[in-house]
């Protein structure tokens, strides 16, 4: 067969966008003699025409102007990779509706306007791919909506930010929490501004983009309940150690009867659960289901030359799917509702801080009771005049959880703000906790 | 979209093709939504019409004739899962030759005779799909074939077998092999005969697929070099762990300047590497590559709802990308050679039994040394009048560890056929061995 001449633009020309065009460019003979194709980038949008690239484009193709790729009748297909919400949003909406396919790595335009978008390829009767944005080039999205399309998957754990998770296994090797962020920064795995990684809202878009293919109904960044790593401390790393579990930063997507739930926190992993052999950058995400029991994907997350292996990849089957209808749909065909706020269930880790006083241990475990949160195990450890409480829980409510702790904090005989994280283990909980 | 009508027909109608019908039963409403289609079994090979069945079949479905399902133009689709070579190569050939795309979940067949089946397919201008040969509902051909197409995948590392992996599990907690192997007879994990299995050929088989793919050239069941579990002992899994290391029967598919080498043998694998976390029935593939790094899938290997879901995931990707031609073609576009046998290199763990006399550690070590075997760690551990050598080579070559071996065990102080088993770690071989 004659292979299928591609003339692809890309929005954006920084280090994924190069590292793009290297790997076409390297690899243009392999790519066609597997797959039929020859992709070659004939334009590339960027802000800067003089601005040195890791791989300089061929004369003529950067451009500055959008018009010049949006209308061109030529470009079979477009990539975005330069991220942000806005131009980006209206460009990849034009070029959808004008019946362009599109590529995206953008996970918070997704995860924020990932409706219109889908709204939009429908209407140009086009596919929209979007496996670089969540995890490069882990094919969590090919395998929920290809592999997996007639499983029900009810219950995805990730751990999908790899900054977080360096940060936390530099911790486990005795760094406190500002030391092995200066680290990860020094290291390229943290930006000079790490906020979206370590307040959560990356991993949370990432789970609002997994919960929309695998539940079929559409969960934006705000209906994702996360926090980040910033308040973990040595002495929570310390006491998961103790009962053989690692602080990780765990995504769980869950649907139950009655409604979804997505959250991103903190947690307890259990060493034998899978997760927790995800070290330093690397990402895994777990997908359970009815008949599948589990599946676990776990690689690198991130990095220039990743995401753009994934953005080639889902070009390739764009150009190899056209025509067929399949996959134009956007992934939503239901409404689920979303679960009450604290209405999912887990067993809980807690640590709670006290003076060393009679009925101390009494007035915690009745402000536990009085939420039906019950104890499997406790041990209490002296430190200097107090106690520290360590608790870990059968399942309760996230929303319990939250209240007990609030009251417990608020003890006259408290010494800090009480801390719970969920456990995360596939043993039974009362093999979980101290020997 | 109106929903597209997929008459399905199956050959076989044991464990696995009863869960295909009653997935796509009891779920065939959901899979319309999601995919656009509508799949329904309307014809299923059987020898015998009166044998009881898990999920019956619908009156009229069940047939003894194959022409029923050859000569009927309605039917889309074919899925195989009656196994065997024959007539189950000819079944397929025929249909494929007719312009039926099947679905097979038969991987002796693929691995013996996977050339002219694909050639049969190509001519047909149909899609020959194989997801469920290999460890069933773990979407690795499809990862392969669409996510990782562009990449280089160079090496394969994987645990594609469960009936072996619950037995070594099983060994770790004490067992020995006789009784490991009965326990998974008894748990369902191992056939009455269990010789595929635990001769490696089931592996074997696997690994000759994934190679084919990833490789992009065919290797079949000839050419791999497969070894199973029964020599291992509580001896070998007791080394393994004092060295923080388990025994696991691993395939490994390798591509490299002038060749590639594929083989399934029992290795130590450190226990901070991924395959290692791998217990019981599970299967794991580690994915190398360029671009990538590595990608590992794991999940369960077998099982007939497992199996059926990947036989049903390749209909719903059959339909949707019929008339496309995309990956009409069988993956292979090249000829890679071999690599001659035995010039693979690794590192490597040996056990050798003496006597304990003077000279004899000195003999061992120049047999070694003679055929370029570098001693990276030694240790010597005292069994009544004898010694037992626990040796970590640096990188050596499997045929210069096989002739070093076959001298040693030739001495005359030796007391056993000394063993050597690769070594899979990611870290450098100097931190390995005993603490």
């Amino acid at each position: 067969m004659a292979p299928v001449d591609v003339p692809v633009a890309l929005l954006g020309y920084g280090t994924v966008g190069a590292a793009v065009n290297r790997f076409l460019h390297e690899n243009a003979d392999n790519i066609e003699r597997a797959t039929g194709h020859r992709l070659r980038v004939v334009r590339a949008l960027v802000r800067d025409l003089k601005k040195e690239r890791d791989f300089p484009a061929a004369p003529g193709v950067l451009t500055t102007d959008f018009a010049a790729i949006a209308d061109d009748p030529e470009i079979a297909l477009v990539a975005e990779v330069m991220g942000g919400i806005d131009p980006t949003h209206d460009y990849i909406l034009r070029l959808l509706r004008d019946s362009k396919p599109v590529v995206t790595a953008n996970k918070q335009l997704l995860a924020q306007r990932g409706a219109d978008l889908f709204a939009a390829a429908q209407e140009g009767g086009v596919q929209l791919r979007f496996e670089a944005s969540v995890c490069a080039a882990i094919p969590v999205i090919k395998v929920l909506r290809e592999a997996l399309v007639v499983t029900n998957v009810h219950r995805i754990l990730g751990i999908v930010n790899g900054t977080t998770n360096y940060i936390l296994t530099q911790m486990e090797l005795g760094a406190e929490y500002g030391e092995a962020l200066a680290e990860a920064k020094r290291q390229g795995y943290a930006e000079m501004d790490p906020t979206e990684d370590v307040s959560g809202a990356d991993a949370a878009a990432k789970m609002a983009i997994l919960a929309t293919v695998a539940f079929g109904s559409r969960v934006t960044l705000d209906d994702v309940n996360f926090e980040g790593v910033e308040r973990i401390t040595s002495a929570h790393v310390n006491a998961a150690r103790q009962m053989d579990m690692v602080v990780r930063l765990v995504g769980r997507a869950t649907l139950v009867e009655g409604g979804y739930d997505v959250r991103v926190s903190p947690a307890l992993v259990d060493c034998a659960h899978p997760l927790a052999g995800v070290e330093g950058a690397f990402n895994a995400i777990m997908l359970q289901g009815d008949a599948i029991r589990e599946i676990t994907l776990e690689g690198p997350g991130a990095g220039g030359i990743e995401t753009a292996s994934a953005v080639i990849a889902d070009m390739v089957s764009i150009i190899g799917t056209k025509g067929t209808g399949f996959l134009h749909d956007d992934a939503c065909w239901r409404t689920v509702d979303r679960l009450p706020a604290g209405e999912l269930r887990s067993p809980f880790y807690l640590q709670i801080a006290v003076d060393d006083r009679p009925g101390v241990l009494a007035r915690v475990a009745e402000r536990l009771a009085a939420h039906e949160i019950s104890v499997a195990r406790l041990v209490q450890f002296q430190t200097g005049g107090g106690a520290i409480l360590h608790v870990i829980s059968h399942e309760a409510t996230y929303g319990a959880v939250d209240e007990a702790l609030a009251e417990i904090s608020g003890l006259p005989e408290s010494r800090e703000i009480a801390v719970a994280f969920p456990v995360i283990s596939q043993r039974g909980i009362s093999e979980l906790g101290w020997a």
